[in-house]
């Protein structure tokens, strides 16, 4: 048992702490800026910062086999920390942003030679944006068999029907292609009635209706959270990901990553909550004494750093467990994770803004925004309650009498 | 001791409630699609909603004494519970919305007769708005001791110099008039150094600059909440309310009612959430169940209800004891219900954003934004860390050893 | 709506309250002592203070009707919390002590002429101890339905075989008789075919095993919380409570006042805990502060405050809602106290124990046993969790779309 | 970085699980009966047991360095995990039960030759117990520049004046010596002022006065909790600790492993109360549904796996860091699982008993007197408070702005 990072971590960490401390902190002014005026499409400096971070080296590290940077989850866990300091802008400068993330894996997984080609590789570059859809609004899509919308084989075309929102990214004019899930059938095992297919974003039939709010923020820099009809919507059956039947799987295995990167990038957005609510508290002066005297704002400092070293902790083990063992071997953790994750970091960030007073809720501290990021996380690939459960079927199942 | 309604109580509840179901729910739809357009002004179809209100009695309910309605603190909660079922309507349909409620009681108690006649009657009839202008971006504002806006006396004018934030309602064009709350007096007793002067929004040295948003919301319908610059500001000295070195005297007497009106449309939203978190719960199946038949989901059910059978018993006690013994008399009890009701709320209203998924954190569901509501109030009126302190002291004092 | 105490009340809580700082409070050093020698009897201190509480008029208060004082739940209620400030002297020195409070309600609602002679006088007259055996061993007996003990008809007589345990008073000598609850039926509808009889505790067949602890704790002085085996155990068939298949209905009338004088107790126990948080706080030195200053310590002691005003209340409440809408119409506030009462009572000892140190958990401070007297409740008389879920589907059935 | 055990811990995970299988588990019924029976002393089947587990190599495997069985502490906390899911039995059985381990350490480290001769070697070897006298009821001995027991030298003795309490094990008459705390200056720096001395326990001038409770229980098997009278107590001066002033700093230096082994053991214990969970709610049904499908104990199981995994990666990495960096390098480590461990394991012991209903706080299963222990640990060694606000002061100080 060894609690260190590796080599290649401690260097990619110090270039990436670099990078932060050079390019990403000193834009976040200008960024809020611009993305107040950009409507649904990124900031205009990204670009340039998207340039710096490849010459830099620190690009698709997310991505592990040939196609990526080929780092372990291990290796890769603490730096999606880092870039979680400044995540509105980290992520994506660096080409390792949700959605886009999920579909390279998917993509690189279970892609065709040629939908590699067409897509992987310009999302790899950073030229393209995707987008993933799943939930649906009519339909509790926390159980993936719920969801409705049909994807039916018409000779050589699927034709897809149905209605999805919270496509994160989609409303971006940039986002080239959809990845959607849908029933194939509506025979056989619950979990082989999915599919996924690709579907260009300018195929007919598609209407990107609106862009859905999550605790009023319309989080149009990333591309918004689109609602998509989609009216016989026709593709080739070579658009298909993997095989039919597959959807349910190619889902499962999209989210343990996925659910890595977002507790990692939650861990350092808690990191920073911390620095902020530990500055303010320096700064600030209430009844004749610092605001950091105050034993309950202590109290507070310290429960923020007992549970993020805990969470670091579980989320690094998980990554180590995913690495040795597999995504299957290492079930119970990624649950663990996302259940912990958000809500710990939920609650640091609301300390964090108490102690910024009014400002802490407004537009002049990232901590609100943040906030609603970590808790929206609590329902977002699957509820808090869904991974309790199952979590909890199989710690029961150890103790079952065998008959 | 008795746990019912007198009749007047019974009377405009029974009224109030045919309002709602006749006029403000069946307006929200459209009230919101309104707001989307309306920038910082209220939705136009506002005007006949007062109007009908107006014609049907329910008018400045919250005003006790002549000025207004006459009602006492413990006839008025249970009123503005209902209200607070659609909050971004009924209050203003009704022209008890907040600072204008807390502008009239300062202006009923301790206005001169000239400025009762400019700006008190005005303010009744609803055909202005006013703004508070107490929080200041640069200190700790919930002491307020500790702010910096001063009002110096110039022969026969005040000049006012200073930076406000969170201006409820001052982005509003029909925002005619703000109550500003600076230092007159750097000598003296701490508490009777602040006084708080009049100052019509179109005085010469106003900049009104920005609205503060609230967790991404900008709260447009109800004129944003504002930063305002004071920059060699001049009234007359006639604008001054009360006397010099009345200011702290006068906010807590402002508080007192507010909080209690604050916390009674709380519980409002609270009901109004725990039924959506019913019918949500009924209405969608997941994992073969009915998410109703969900123990945890019961669970949260069972705990809103117990919560906000506590919640309403205390402020209305507390209401019972500001008619009968006097805001000072009330003074733990009203601290006690500005600790519990908005976070309890917070509590309820999170559960159901969770029974409600995507769809609770967005805009079909008015659940996130009176979250942010419940949320804000935890640090709005004094955060609840100031209150919890001084009803400590007040409790540790009972059990101090006589000298 | 009135929040003040009616005058029977307010006479009777001056009265009981001069009995406990005259006779109970000290009392209690020298009835530890005592109880530390008097194995499963009550201290012997006990008889003279019944004298003295008969004298004054402070006898049977909770026995509503013509065999006690005639008190309405609302009346008795802020008496049982003054009571439950010294929970182990004054309810037993007013014989108004669990389990014989439930034990002479049943008799007295229930019981046969007979039998209110032969045990309902003599425990009026505080001259025996009963105990109600109900739970068992073997099952979830939160689930009445669950409980196995059988009562048999056998000509005159009922045979009955089972066992039961926490028994509370089984243990004490002066225990005479036990009201048993077992089924008499294996037939008919699931809560019908429980019955209750009395069972003399000399009757052949018992055997008292021994005594339950609870946290460590024997509760000696209450008798004990005895495990009771029955076999063959005959008695008349005149000894059955009410009619067969009468004893579902009958525990479930005996619980609602069981509840309220439970919940009314512990606030009292809270009140108590306070007031020693306070004295202590104000009494220790650490790290050069009076632990009375530190803002942790001034936190817990406003939200327990917070927290006894909104239970009060709401006991109350229910206490009201029981007299004049009887127990069935109070059903939901019945429930919502017994979940909400024990575990923020056992949070408020909690805290009160953390500011005692080490002597918190000990035998010097009564703390500790309050404490495992609160943490026991959250599963005596039904766990919450089956409260809170009966609770929920009557609030989900509200809102059930109609047929 | 890496996750798992090295050989030499596996090697020893299995020989002491198998103990625990063969000789531990099957004891414990039968060491309840023989602890009931023996007053202050151990159960006599623990000297077999001690034998046992020092045949098989099972000894003394906390203590580092030569004296012990030279295990680092991330080698040791497994161990210290498995012992703690039958805390009564085997850490006694093994040698590495506290307060012996502590004082081991303090004279292995500290110790002369001579008294690492007298006392330290009849520890290591089973054949006497030793106390630790800090604690004293009349201070708040969290801060320990207020310990009031005074140590003066006379000549060649030092002479001992004071009360201390919760000395653990003093009441068992085999303990030999005791470890005792106090003051042997009121000048110089305020953590330069305290020394240790080894009092033997047969010492004139000593009373052992009585057991302190914990939540009813007298911990009798473990020699119980002792106020012990120190009146003119006179021992060698050779029997100091160290040097004259290093109490303080011996004080630290026995906490940091005493709390590690604390939080190990206490994460055996929870592990224990998941499995005893499980199965309770596995075999027994109430409302026509296994407990084990009820949503709300499904979280609760899955809740306690989540806290688990948590606690026990942050107590190993803190045993690697001490290990690596030294105890003062770990000390936010350390504080953070001395405030995490105790009470979340509390939380869990506390639904392990829900679950068990009426058997839960009772003597028919460990539950109940596991969480006294634990919540006794949230305020022994330093209360949760104090670990807090240092904590939060060391973290405040890396944001402080240079000078």
């Amino acid at each position: 048992m060894d609690f260190a990072y590796d080599d290649t971590t401690e260097d990619l960490r110090k270039r990436l702490l670099e990078f932060m401390d050079e390019r990403v902190y000193p834009a976040e002014e200008a960024f809020e800026w611009q993305a107040a005026e950009s409507g649904w499409t990124a900031p205009p400096m990204l670009e340039d910062l998207k340039a710096e971070a490849r010459d830099r080296g620190l690009w698709n590290l997310f991505l592990p086999g040939e196609h990526g940077a080929g780092l372990t989850n291990l290796q890769y866990a603490p730096l999606a920390e880092i870039m979680g300091r400044s995540p509105r802008i980290a992520p994506p400068a660096t080409n390792c942003a949700a959605p886009d993330t999920g579909n390279m894996e998917v993509l690189s997984m279970f892609g065709s030679e040629r939908q590699r080609e067409r897509w992987l590789r310009p999302l790899l570059d950073g030229e393209i944006r995707s987008a993933f859809a799943m939930t649906e609004p009519e339909v509790a899509s926390s159980d993936a068999t719920n969801i409705a919308t049909s994807i039916v084989r018409d000779g050589g075309e699927y034709v897809i029907n149905g209605r999805k929102w919270f496509a994160s990214g989609a409303m971006n004019p940039r986002c080239a292609v959809f990845i959607v899930m849908g029933k194939t059938s509506h025979e056989g095992p619950e979990h082989r009635r999915q599919s996924m297919v690709l579907v260009p974003r300018d195929t007919p039939g598609i209407t990107v209706q609106r862009g859905m709010h999550v605790f009023g923020y319309t989080d149009g820099d990333h591309g918004g959270h689109a609602e998509v009809l989609f009216e016989d919507v026709r593709v080739p059956v070579d658009h298909l990901i993997g095989e039919e039947g597959g959807g349910f799987a190619i889902a499962q295995a999209r989210l343990g990553p996925g659910r890595i990167h977002h507790c990692m990038r939650l861990i350092g957005m808690a990191e920073r909550a911390i620095e902020m609510m530990c500055r303010r508290a320096l700064s600030r002066v209430a009844f004749g004494k610092q605001v950091a005297q105050q034993g309950v704002v202590q109290d507070w400092i310290a429960e923020s750093r007992v549970k993020v070293e805990q969470l670091r902790l579980l989320v690094l083990k998980t990554a180590w467990l995913m690495d040795t063992v597999g995504n299957r071997g290492a079930h119970t953790e990624i649950q663990a994770i996302k259940i912990a994750t958000p809500r710990d970091v939920e609650w640091i960030l609301d300390k964090a803004i108490q102690v910024h007073g009014a400002g802490g809720v407004s537009q002049d501290f990232p901590l609100a925004g943040l906030w609603a990021a970590a808790r929206t996380l609590r329902l977002a690939d699957g509820p808090d309650e869904v991974h309790k459960r199952s979590l909890a079927r199989r710690e029961l199942k150890k103790h079952m009498p065998a008959d």
